[in-house]
């Protein structure tokens, strides 16, 4: 890997905290960012904002104007070479007269990978990459995630008191957690390409799934809900289905697609068997449709099958500090899970306090 | 309530570092401090250390010799008044010329509370309390708990995975938390007078409920073992009954008890019903016998007991990062709480992680 100053560093994590500007609003676009860089003063910042409008680079290059001329370019991701809704970044960076561009992470599709840089070093432009390149890979996982595997990154967020109950078993429930864990899960929303969620707990909650938080600029956006439902058991006055943004039901069995439709329903049939989806095949055809990154707000039997079926990259659970004891019903429906040898590792990735509750970030210990 | 310098609290925080030396130790004895200064100038530092030795004034006192004259005095307790094992601290502060004694908290006995500063004041000693008091309150609330209650602070220890887990359905089970969880709980086991169990984790894993932790002083002293046993159906094989200490065996049919007498348990017999003896009871019954904090070690159907009679004062839950899934047993057995309404609410004092683990130190939220 090539060599880099403190200063380069400190351009770069500069550049990071562009791209998380458009976290909420890029997709399903890379969230990128910018820093132009005469000598040691910054001449320029830019970061994507809006899928079909300018790149980060170009926004930085018009704000730098002529000083563009002769200065480094920190680029969170590699400058596309190719043209897509707008013209090649490399190009704009060329013309420009950009004396050397540094990269964190090079283009994770194999296709293009290295061809922006290539194009860059053509032209006589100095290339250096690698920098905080773990950083932005994990800024980007989501993107990465379907660009490299196929499929979405799959966040499962979970709420239960602290000693693991979600409601009781004669299925009375209410909120368990506290306003802020809420508005942090709208943050969570925001984020994502799309919400999930079980028909189980649409009949039981009839949820929103949407981003209702004022404060967040979604730009317009709503994510994608996702609602699975074998059997299109899906009520056609189910409140999702009259919001702003897109529903999209996986069913296989879609009998009764013509009604749901009817009611503003997107119903897509994918394998299945009885009461089941095919959670792989859902999640590849979300990768199809550009989602990067899913949410899951799930009641115990889809939760429970996600992580049966190895399909979770993350856990976020909402711990309540509250005992609700024994007579309730629990996270995980794990029917295949019968000996110690099943349960399965995680690693804390993150835990804190969200108001009265506790926040923890979970990975599994032995995945890559 | 008098007026404190920053220079008193800085004494006071000191005297409260001091005391804590003594906390597994001291026992069934508050852990006390004293601190003895001469303008700006520590004289002496004390600590009372082990029950029928010296109290934390004397041994100031004899660090100090003749600087203490005209010295002042800052002690995390009331000095007592009277003659125990050792003679009245009052007297030998007025003895060595002490000008003023500042206290953090009065005796919590009300019937010697205020006597100390009283004969203080009386022979021309300044006397200021209530600097840190809250501090020293809680230092100290398993003495003052038993002094005030009449029974000892209950703090109730768990360990589960991050779904509230703790063993398979088919009773298969084993550690759940790693090495740095487990000598923590020897930290909590050596601060307790008393360590409890029940019958059903001594028939399970046949536990030792002592402190093994070399780095831990006890000078000797091990926590008493304390079992419930409503039937005495404690095997005689019992590992606890072979080691250092006395292990104490609660039940309300004692027709076995010779055997378990024979066998080194210590049996007292309470009132009860069917397989479970009044908690209520033992706790009275450990209070008599000077126990200030009872660290709880319990499988659920203690567990649940305990919450549901509200004879807990604090949980430590310690969560493994694991998901254990649905075919499992769970922290507490809780069969009268059927309701949402039945739930408990927490407060968390205290969230961190423990080596892999995570330690979450919760009160309720609406006890005092």
């Amino acid at each position: 890997m090539p060599e880099f100053s403190a200063a380069d560093h400190a351009f770069m994590a500069r550049a990071l905290q562009l791209a998380a500007r458009g976290r909420y609003t890029a997709h399903p676009n890379p969230t990128v960012g910018c820093v132009l860089v005469h000598g040691d003063a910054v001449v320029g910042e830019g970061w994507h904002q809006l899928a079909g409008e300018a790149h980060a680079e170009i926004n930085a290059l018009a704000v730098a104007g002529e000083n563009s001329r002769g200065a480094r370019a920190y680029v969170t991701l590699e400058p596309c070479a190719h043209h897509g809704k707008t013209p090649p970044c490399t190009t704009a960076l060329i013309d420009a007269g950009i004396a050397e561009v540094i990269v964190a992470l090079e283009d994770p599709n194999p296709r293009v990978n290295g061809r922006g840089l290539q194009q860059l070093a053509d032209a006589g432009v100095r290339v250096r990459s690698g920098l905080l390149q773990d950083a932005v890979a994990r800024q980007l996982e989501g993107f990465v995630s379907r660009i490299v595997r196929g499929r979405p990154f799959v966040r499962l967020k979970l709420a239960a008191s602290l000693d693991g109950c979600i409601a009781m078993k004669n299925g009375e429930s209410q909120w368990i957690t506290g306003t802020d864990a809420r508005a942090d899960v709208q943050r969570l929303r925001a984020g994502s390409g799309a919400i999930m969620t079980g028909i189980g707990t649409v009949l039981a909650d009839d949820p929103s799934l949407t981003v209702r938080d004022a404060s967040i600029d979604m730009r317009g956006r709503q994510p994608l809900r996702v609602v699975l439902d074998s059997r299109l058991r899906m009520p056609l006055s189910a409140e999702m289905l009259a919001l702003p943004g897109t529903t999209l039901v996986y069913c296989h069995d879609d009998a009764k697609r013509n009604l749901l439709v009817d009611a503003g329903a997107e119903v897509t049939r994918v394998a299945g068997d009885g009461d089941a989806v095919d959670l792989a095949a859902v999640f590849d055809d979300l990768a199809s449709r550009d989602i990067n990154a899913v949410l899951v707000e799930a009641g115990p039997a889809l939760a429970g099958s996600l992580v049966e079926q190895d399909l979770v990259d993350e856990l976020v659970i909402y711990q309540a500090p509250q005992i609700m004891g024994s007579e309730t019903m629990r996270l995980f429906r794990t029917p295949t899970w019968t000996s110690l040898a099943d349960r399965r590792n995680l690693q804390i990735m993150d835990m804190r306090r969200v108001g009265d509750d506790m926040r923890i970030t979970a990975r599994w210990q032995d995945k890559d």
